[in-house]
């Protein structure tokens, strides 16, 4: 029995584990539409977070980061829309302590258990007026159903919310873990433009809490590749408050590798709504590496083909073009041996020892025609293997980036 | 007075210095255009190439660099469209040979004096019945005047041929440079699906013309991206015929300088050519990196803005998206400080150290909405410079590539 088979699937998104309240309003930072979220847990919880790794890091990165790093447990998690306060300078320090001493005031609780997060464009400082009254509304509005509310009022270019949330049996104690998403655009190697938020009712270990998230981050969103560029906001978060009254959970636990599976599938399906909902796609893409001299190797062939402009819009045109394919890896930096690599589409081999298969096209046509699809590729040299999930370039992400305003 | 400063322009392309003719013919490969091109000295000359970096190389591409690394002089270049004969293994290798090969035997000269290019489709074996036929058929076309068909002959997306061509004086001798290119996607670091030709009827050692063209590719071909993407075909070769009758140039004479920069500056258009006829290109824009702590992270900035998907969407939408620009160069690798950074669009500054400037949004608007602009990023750290020319990612880019067949 594999460890993830007694989980459940839940609705609620962050509100799903015991304890955990949230809401979305609107601060009128974005006409007429929600714009803020908030996510507390009743009691002090267990956090942990990943981070961007833009060296120019957003003001309520840098000062969530700090929070973490103090070690004092996590109360509530606040997120703004329509402004990432990056590139803003001690001004944006300024302001994102305040929101967090904001929040902590109307809550009633330390600046230091507060998680800050904003998304939106970069180099406007935060309309702190809105963000005051935003919080103050959320404070007020807050719930146990509002996981999917508070999903939806962070969405940018996204078009539908991502949530995702499982329950399973630590002992005699049924534990859960929800988590919601946004992201759509500006979404690469490690993280990018993309929130996270994960909470749970579990009981478990702040350091042991920092090494499952990520492990979880590192096989989903750290493998995921929408338009090769890395936002200076992109957070995960997770929280962990002990209300499902289990023993406590930690890397030595006998049921520590059903929490991590539970925690890498919640990432996993976030993840791949991402991909999915990502800006004007119409095609998902497995990229499989196989047979790298090392996983490196494997790493940077995989990334060069999900980035590759040439490769992605030929999937939008619906055209098996493994030249591309194989041209992309040529110039991934990824040691290979011509006469030695094979390319599969969902199986189907189209190249072979380096030269065409002689597969009937329309059998390749077939395979990419559909909307979700892999392409396996192996290099013959070794056992580094990679993968990562993608998707194409099409008319409507020029569209929706060349139209998004500053 | 600079040394360019007695450079004067010409029209011919390849056949504006002395001893070299050439053609375009349809040798049926493309239906209904001319799709081969010949390039011949009268006399053998002087040969140097510089090649795709991509470890998938194009079987002409090997072929190539073998004859060029034995050491014969060259006597013509022979180029087909339609078919990169890439992945197309030791049948690939034997076709290239056949190739020049065939075209020794029509111009009765040794194989080895040959030159072998090759662009289009990749994987699909060279139709060797046509590739002959097209053979004998430029033997019989070559000529003076042939250049400008010999340039538009090998267009694949071009939508212009591309040439250029100088003359200027050593000593008492009047020497010329001629050149073609043809490319338009797949143009990244390092050359990309990118052909270019240059004649001169110069006295050049051989081993110094190596030197010239590798300074000359660097500075030009190399410092270009249109899409990110690197061919396996990409090619510049140089041939230098002496029928100038100049005292014979290397790098000790007292005439190399102006030999380089005119071979400089030839190179230089073409490039420019490339990025403007870029597919779907709408802006033409320079990127200027200084103030980085060394050459390689100024490079890995300018490179990383110009590859961005988001900040050319940003420009084809005319949107001085400053943040997107940010952003790239913070996920770059470059060493940056947040509060040094400096952006400006042609001079006006949208970002100092590190924050808007404050500058009315309009005046970018302004610059943003021509043609032609440049970037300047200074990291504020040290002395570090890089520059490269891009283009924007337009809608037509999508579609040009979405059509465009395996």
């Amino acid at each position: 029995m594999s460890k993830s088979d007694n989980l459940i699937c839940r609705a609620g998104g962050v509100t799903a584990p015991r304890g955990f309240t949230a809401c979305g309003v609107a601060a009128g930072i974005k006409p007429g539409r929600n714009d803020m979220a908030m996510i507390v847990s009743g009691v002090p919880a267990a956090a942990a977070g990943v981070f961007t790794l833009n060296r120019f890091k957003a003001a309520p990165v840098i000062v969530t980061e700090r929070h973490l790093r103090r070690g004092a447990c996590a109360r509530a998690v606040i997120v703004n829309a329509g402004n990432a306060n990056a590139c803003t300078g001690k001004r944006g320090l300024r302001d994102a302590e305040l929101m967090a001493r904001e929040t902590a005031r109307v809550l009633n609780t330390h600046p230091g258990s507060i998680l800050v997060c904003s998304t939106g464009t970069i180099g406007i400082p935060l309309p702190m007026a809105k963000i005051k009254r935003g919080i103050a509304l959320a404070a007020r509005a807050l719930r146990r159903s509002g996981g999917g509310e508070a999903a939806r009022a962070i969405m940018t270019t996204d078009t539908r919310a991502k949530l995702s949330a499982v329950s399973f049996t630590v002992g005699d104690r049924e534990v859960r873990i929800g988590a919601m998403a946004k992201g759509a655009g500006m979404i690469a190697p490690n993280m990018a433009t993309m929130l996270a938020f994960i909470t749970t009712d579990a009981a478990v270990e702040k350091n042991d809490l920092r090494f499952a998230l990520r492990e979880a981050v590192e096989t989903s969103f750290n493998r995921i590749l929408v338009d090769g560029d890395q936002s200076t906001n992109d957070t995960v978060l997770c929280l962990a408050n002990g209300l499902a009254l289990n023993e406590p959970l930690n890397r030595r636990s006998r049921h520590w590798g059903l929490f991590q599976s539970a925690l890498d599938k919640v990432c996993g399906r976030l993840a791949h709504e991402i991909v999915s909902d990502g800006e004007g796609v119409t095609k998902v893409v497995r990229i499989n590496v196989r047979g790298a001299r090392t996983e490196a190797d494997a790493e940077m062939a995989a990334r060069s083909i999900a980035r590759s402009l040439l490769v992605k819009t030929s999937w939008f045109g619906a055209d098996p073009n493994w030249g591309r394919v194989v041209c992309a890896v040529g110039y991934s930096g990824a040691a290979v041996a011509p006469g030695r690599i094979r390319v599969e589409y969902d199986g189907l081999p189209a190249v072979i020892r380096g030269v065409s298969s002689g597969l009937p096209p329309a059998r390749l046509h077939r395979v990419i025609a559909k909307r979700e699809f892999t392409i396996g590729v192996d290099l013959g040299l070794g056992r580094g293997k990679y993968s990562i999930l993608t998707c194409d370039c099409s008319l409507d992400y020029v569209r929706i980036n060349a139209d998004y305003m500053t």
